[in-house]
């Protein structure tokens, strides 16, 4: 059997944030298995004649596909095709890899997994911040603002998120920012705590809006968009470095 | 004035893995600065002609060459030259940012941050397993194991990290896992949990190195080199997906 499958990360939208890695998976592949993410001049990299399938599923809902995706995996790779499976960001980070790597082992079928760049480095990466500082921030976490029902987990660890030391990125949050917000500042997270919501990253309608955890959850309040956005807070979102 | 820097995440050192904008960025430089983990093959990209300057800095050691580092970034910049700052991995992330981006703003020298593929990513993706998973892992966190001296820091956020069902990241802290290892088992960490100790990742040296929370830190207990390592600990650090 030669069919192979590479998990290839594209970046948080802007093609030049591909690696020169993606791009040589891309114009080598057979088939591309992309999401509704991906942009359109990535895929310009794949060769004409290849299969290009779009799989998306969207923020908040349930994915009945999911299985869908796994067997298009599967049955592409038994035919010897090489396929790409593209993932936003970077495909460890939130990208559900672990359903579609269980069903690629199922089935003896070989992969590799080609990191990107996380949707939360190009965030800060375009307001000129660090993650994470020398003296003042030294944990940066990611964490999910929804579970498999368009929640807020109800899981939350509190004490690592209403830290006001690290900096946070809250990934697809924005309709629960105000309930987690209201946990954190009753955890004790101060509510003037510099934050930013970042939309669109890297692309032509990226926007980059600043303000506290207080006034954004505010903001937010009654928030229905499901569009995917990213929350930054922390010192680090501070938009006075030093 | 028509001085210019550019911050380039070099991505953790294979140079397949980096970005487009950063070979871009590179061959238009009039001058790179770089540290002693970017690769010779990632240098390739800058034309013959530009400077190319070594500005080092080690694992465990105080960094006397900050300042340095930060004058040279502002006097090529006032020669109307355009700078790379090269930085390995993502430079949001453990990378120092803040202190030359710091100068540049004091010294009015506009600069933009190219974001990059970290390490820890690109770690997880040589495993080919992801930093999270949907019902068990929404929570990735990266710490540094040092502080300035070299030494553990002192005002770690325990219940943040001794989080079984979070996947953590430690960066440079081979030689302080046994202490950090110590106080989160006591924080309740069980020494079962999964880790794995990443080294040279992407690399043709690259080592991966399975096991436990307890039986690494049992493993590292002496531990004298600054080589620089990764060490993963969770859920996800389990080779076994699901």
């Amino acid at each position: 059997m030669t069919g192979f499958v590479s998990f290839v990360s594209s970046g948080p939208g802007d093609p030049e944030l591909l690696t020169l890695k993606a791009v040589d998976r891309l114009k080598r592949a057979d088939a591309v298995l992309f999401d509704d993410l991906s942009s359109g001049p990535i895929l310009s990299h794949v060769r004409s004649g290849a299969d290009l399938v779009g799989v998306g599923k969207r923020a908040g809902r349930p994915s009945p596909k999911q299985d869908h995706v796994s067997r298009l995996l599967v049955d592409y790779a038994l035919e010897d095709q090489r396929v790409v499976r593209l993932k936003s960001g970077d495909s460890g980070v939130f990208g559900r890899l672990e359903e579609e790597i269980t069903a690629l082992r199922a089935a003896g079928i070989p992969y590799e997994v080609i990191p990107g760049v996380p949707s939360a480095c190009a965030a800060a990466a375009a307001a000129g911040i660090p993650l994470t500082r020398r003296l003042t921030a030294r944990r940066v976490q990611f964490v999910t603002g929804h579970d498999v029902t368009g929640a807020l987990p109800e899981d939350l660890n509190i004490a690592a998120l209403a830290d006001a030391q690290a900096t946070t990125v809250v990934f697809m949050g924005k309709r629960t920012f105000p309930k987690l917000a209201a946990i954190l500042m009753e955890g004790g997270l101060p509510p003037e705590t510099p934050a930013m919501m970042a939309e669109a990253v890297s692309t032509p309608d990226q926007s980059l809006h600043r303000s506290t955890v207080g006034d954004l959850a505010r903001m937010l309040d009654g928030e229905l968009s499901k569009a995917p956005a990213l929350i930054l807070y922390g010192a680090l979102a501070d938009p006075e470095m030093s």
